[in-house]
């Protein structure tokens, strides 16, 4: 069953988060001294105290002897040492990317491995596996999830809708193709890979879209970090992106959004994968920009080679970016028209091609965003690589764990209680 | 001073909220009651409630003797029948539009008038007081509000920011033009409309861009009533509009959200108000349409005399309509597969011209939309008329407010309290 939700619930998360919150801003304290701390009644925080011990975030201390000898101290609790270890996996379409952080919220390492397309699903999870236990040190099937008791996991395609704040226990996708119209038509099988995960971890397993995870990686820890009107596209082979709204990732009323790459730039343009024609990815993905390269008589396989010609001065390549540039600055600016964000990274391989592409998109954009915003909105290059979106699963954890704090950990719950 | 911020003053609304939803289900309860069912300890029910009091949200009802005689009663709390008068109000360019909601969240009425559009504020503001004393009977300078302690408001301009949840006694505007680059340049000196209601009600004035608040009253009470992710679109003199999404208005990093009228259809079109060329607003607005309808020798002075030309079936106006509504659906389309809204809503005396206009803006938004997401976005006409702003000011209010709950109510407080 479902856990409850609702207000009620929300106040009980929100009664988790200020005990977390007062026991990594003091270190091990005492029921009494929580209770005095937290306003809560004694019933309350009791119950409370009693679930994060049972689910291993917080631990019980010994009490030992004080040098005065005044009887026995009370015992006292601190959050697990050995919990909070949160990963994320990105299940790309040609490569594993996986990342873990401490209970910290720092991060501990990532790592990335290449594969073919066709991988089948328990062996990009048995990789997923190795790849983690060379993170954390444990070796594959030591893993110790701890308090997190969830991974967060990005896949390809566009309708993996996330799942809710509260509904750890029920995975689920919602809205996948050919289910008929609206949001409400029911729930649909697991993803292939939440059902192994979970075989294999015993863990809940949150799944959303890989590109939206990276524009929430990039809004924690990346070029955005901090940002909480964030609008992330990346340019690879597909073209996508992702909205981060008031600090939290916007799926939208039926996990379509950020579709960027399918906003139409020429009509009746190409035929787009979309179904539909002129979308930005005829034009902006990487296959459409060595395509366009290519007709010029330009030479160049993959986008290395591209950046290689740019390099050099090639004119039909420059000429090729600028175009390309001014199509997709001209979608930022509707976009930031629409939505008004503070910061837009653009990431994904062909960013390397540097200001060729990035100084037209962002002339573009000045040209076709409402002039009074031209100055409020910063453009920027991504950071965080490949890893953005194994990165965004784990923030996808820390964001939607009952037992967790929202990360970045924002103003110290403590602070409030100890400020007049 | 500005109230604390952050979650522990977020855990006190929650705990208000909490209170203040176990009244209005069960309606007088005493304070050992109330103690049982909320959870908190006694120090801090007695604080909320307390305050709560104070502000005249609640009042503590008279003890009788019971027949049985069993000692005297504890005294009991109620939600103050006198309160919760809620008001909205919308100074629009050309007129005025007010409207009242009582305790229960019903709307008790509404009134508008129009005027000139150099109205000075004085004369405004006592246009409103008195429209305001039609509708809640009280006659002029009687108006209680309770336990709700604002009035919700909007204006013209693009740039007008809310109020953030906690910062009723701070009314401010930021990101006036011509204040320099970045949302962090400082406050600036409130809107004189808040300065002038607050002057002659004595109470916090929240503010916000009209047809922002448009957006959000169709969301709540109109064509998308109860829509968590709707995109509202008004087009009228200006062309504007506003997002709600996950049941809350968005305002963006700066502001400047929902400016659907400045995305770019034509580059290197007409000049725009905004700066810009070619804007959506150069083509969609009543004066471009009439403009454009008046180039092909048809004759109307003003939108009513469009909508006989279009009823009559004269080709030409049916013609612009027809390409006005192409441009239209294509901005739409544009903004859906960014957002993904379940609802979009058009409003504004344009879309009196009917099916005209309707038509074509729906084929295109099909046409354009990914089609993964045809069947899953719904367009509507706008229900509210005129009065849409200010009953979007009174939602402001309501979602606002530290005192009260969340409209619409959503799920009961006290049903999660009695679940198992």
């Amino acid at each position: 069953m479902a856990p409850p939700r609702g207000p009620l619930s929300q106040l009980r998360r929100g009664h988790e988060e200020l005990v977390l919150g007062l026991l990594r801003k003091h270190g091990p304290l005492s029921r009494g001294e929580l209770g005095k701390r937290c306003g809560l009644s004694r019933t309350t925080l009791y119950d409370i105290l009693a679930e994060l011990v049972a689910s291993g975030a917080v631990v019980t201390a010994s009490p030992q002897e004080t040098p005065r000898g005044r009887g026995r101290p009370a015992e006292t609790l601190t959050l697990n040492p050995d919990a909070g270890q949160a990963i994320g996996i990105d299940f790309a379409r040609r490569g594993l990317h996986v990342a873990a952080v401490n209970l910290a919220h720092e991060i501990v390492g990532s790592a990335s491995e290449p594969h073919d397309a066709d991988l089948p699903w328990e062996q990009r999870v048995e990789l997923a596996e190795r790849l983690i236990g060379s993170l954390t040190g444990t070796g594959s099937g030591a893993l110790r999830l701890g308090a997190l008791d969830a991974i967060g996991v990005g896949v390809v395609g566009a309708q993996v809708e996330g799942l809710p704040a509260e509904g750890l226990s029920e995975e689920r996708t919602k809205g996948r193709e050919g289910e008929g119209p609206g949001p409400e038509s029911g729930e649909t099988p697991p993803h292939p890979v939440q059902v192994l995960l979970r075989e294999r971890f015993g863990v809940p397993v949150l799944l959303d879209n890989n590109t939206r995870l990276a524009a929430l990686g990039e809004a924690i820890w990346g070029a955005a970090a901090g940002g909480q009107d964030v609008l992330y596209l990346r340019l690879s082979h597909g073209v996508g992106g992702g909205l981060v709204v008031g600090g939290s990732l916007h799926r939208g009323a039926y996990g379509l959004s950020g579709e960027f790459g399918h906003i139409t730039v020429e009509p009746g343009g190409a035929r787009c994968d979309c179904g539909g024609t002129g979308c930005l990815e005829t034009v902006a993905s990487i296959r459409a920009v060595l395509d366009a390269y290519r007709a010029t008589g330009g030479r160049a396989a993959d986008v290395p080679e591209l950046v290689k010609a740019v390099r050099a001065g090639e004119p039909s390549a420059l000429d090729v970016l600028e175009r390309v540039g001014g199509r997709i600055g001209e979608v930022l600016a509707a976009v930031c028209n629409a939505i008004g964000p503070s910061v837009i990274v653009v990431g994904g391989e062909l960013v390397e091609t540097g200001q060729a592409l990035v100084e037209p998109i962002e002339r573009t954009l000045h040209d076709h965003v409402m002039p009074v915003s031209r100055h409020r909105v910063s453009l920027r290059r991504a950071t965080l690589g490949e890893v953005a979106g194994a990165l965004g699963g784990i923030a996808l954890v820390l964001h939607e764990s009952p037992l967790l704090s929202r990360y970045p950990a924002g103003p110290d719950l403590a602070e409030d209680l100890t400020s007049p």
